[in-house]
């Protein structure tokens, strides 16, 4: 467990300190648990923006953007950058990574990638600790960028208080993101590489979609925000529509719903993995091989799994 | 639960009763589990080959060529395309099930979207049984697509012998497939739109991350097979690598190795999903509430609500 002065260290911001404590959280250490009960009463203050899109739409170029519109503001950022890992890289990859240097010598910004350690459900359980460490070290404004499209990082991106989907042209357009269930999660579009001659067609086509959902009179109706991140376009507009969303969360009640959803969606996960620790190693297999055999259905097994 | 005659008719392939037992197991009916015991004697006889690529890589037509090419050796050919649902369209997207129209009127090719029903886990919950459904009725091929890239789409994937992981020369390349985490799943590779100009670096980018992996002498190599789907071509090296695999996973026993894995991962998410059918929502909501206040940490409250 790290000692008092480790915690303080990185409440008080110290990057290092802040590191060693991600990683804990990263390879999933028993120890956690008991930093996430120290820092407790620290967190639920910062805002969270997530940002997600398909691969090449511009999330780094964009969250790079954002966090300097916000530091104009003076609060402090912090960006975890989710990755699945994959064994021919070691790691999170870094290409990405490069492009957020601009805030490299920042002291007021912490960036930091997050990889799964292969098993999936494995960063949808640890990335809530992931952002109440950077909660409690003082972070105004956590982004969680999630790299990839589909079910996992949307429920990633379902962490944040505010979800950003990001678009472009050719790649990851309105279809696409309507396929990876992305566009229902989404409280802001952003339409990044607006220059680019098709632009203006996805923006048509997210809004004939948008158009066909079913919102009532009180609902957010996500906006469309056009950006070329990579010349700064458009930026102060998303972060004028993300204030307005933050005002809405609050006025609204809906930000307590939220995070109540949240903390219910962590409790029956971590419910889970408690549980598969508990399952008998050797039962499961020996079950499952009846399973595969096709001796025994995968409900009755399930069922004899549970009654131990 | 559907009569006798309706499971007879489904085992003869009738694609009416087919369609009917597949909509229970979209819909997680509670006659499922009755219907799968029936079945079970007669499943395991199929080869089930899974493909995903990122969204624009020609997924659909790849599979339409593929089931082109299979069924000139007479077997029958099933296809799952297994698509999140949106709420914007109501169900799976139209799009990609036009391009299949080439197998509209052949009897021996079955063809059906699988949506999720909104939760994260549902389709790898109900994929196996919609793979056991389509085995017991016969089909010696099941083709399962994803739609998607991410943790969720790679689970999938994974339900099946073979993995065929796509890509293509500029959406989705190698680097993106790295993120996505499904290099580590891939039998096989395949770089479509072969014509295209960076079709050749896509290969060599392949080829290099492939060689960074560590894999043993007796490790299956996945090969890379370059086509242009559309003119049909490279589909005859692919059918002939991917039976290369299916021999390979027959003599090397890593079938049965597979097939083990597979149920043990089922019988673990079936466990969850009674679990989660069991757990209070009353006490889950209060728990739940205790932790957004930040009153309670996570993990304690889990423990509580496992204790019940």
């Amino acid at each position: 467990m790290p000692g008092r002065s480790e915690l303080d260290k990185a409440r008080a911001g110290d990057p290092r300190a802040l590191a060693r404590l991600l990683s804990l959280v990263e390879d999933e250490s028993p120890q956690v648990r008991t930093v996430i009960n120290e820092l407790l009463p620290e967190t639920g203050r910062a805002r969270i923006v997530g940002l997600t899109g398909a691969p090449g739409v511009g999330k780094s170029t964009v969250t790079s953007a954002l966090v300097g519109a916000f530091r104009a503001f003076g609060g402090r950022v912090a960006v975890l950058a989710v990755d699945p890992t994959s064994p021919f890289t070691g790691g999170a990859l870094l290409g990405d990574r490069i492009r957020m240097q601009d805030h490299a010598v920042d002291d007021g910004v912490f960036i930091r990638s997050m990889a799964s350690r292969g098993h999936l459900g494995g960063l949808a359980a640890s990335t809530p600790q992931a952002i109440r460490v950077l909660d409690a070290a003082g972070f105004g404004l956590i982004i969680i960028e999630t790299v990839g499209v589909g079910q996992a990082e949307v429920a990633i991106a379902s962490l944040a208080d505010s979800v950003v989907v990001l678009l472009a042209p050719g790649m990851g357009d309105a279809i696409q993101a309507a396929k990876a269930g992305i566009l229902e999660v989404a409280d802001l579009f952003v339409v990044n590489k607006a220059d680019k001659p098709d632009a203006q067609q996805v923006v048509r086509d997210l809004r004939n979609m948008l158009a066909l959902a079913s919102r009532t009179e009180e609902d957010w109706k996500p906006p469309i925000v056009s950006t070329v991140a990579v010349r700064n376009e458009g930026i102060q507009e998303l972060v004028s529509r993300l204030n307005q969303h933050w005002s809405w969360l609050n006025d609204t009640g809906e930000l307590k719903n939220r995070r109540l959803a949240r903390a219910r969606e962590e409790l029956a996960a971590l419910a889970f993995a408690a549980l598969r620790g508990r399952l008998a190693a050797s039962r499961l297999d020996e079950l499952a091989a009846r399973v595969a055999e096709g001796a025994l259905d995968p409900f009755q097994a399930a069922e004899e799994l549970l009654s131990q």
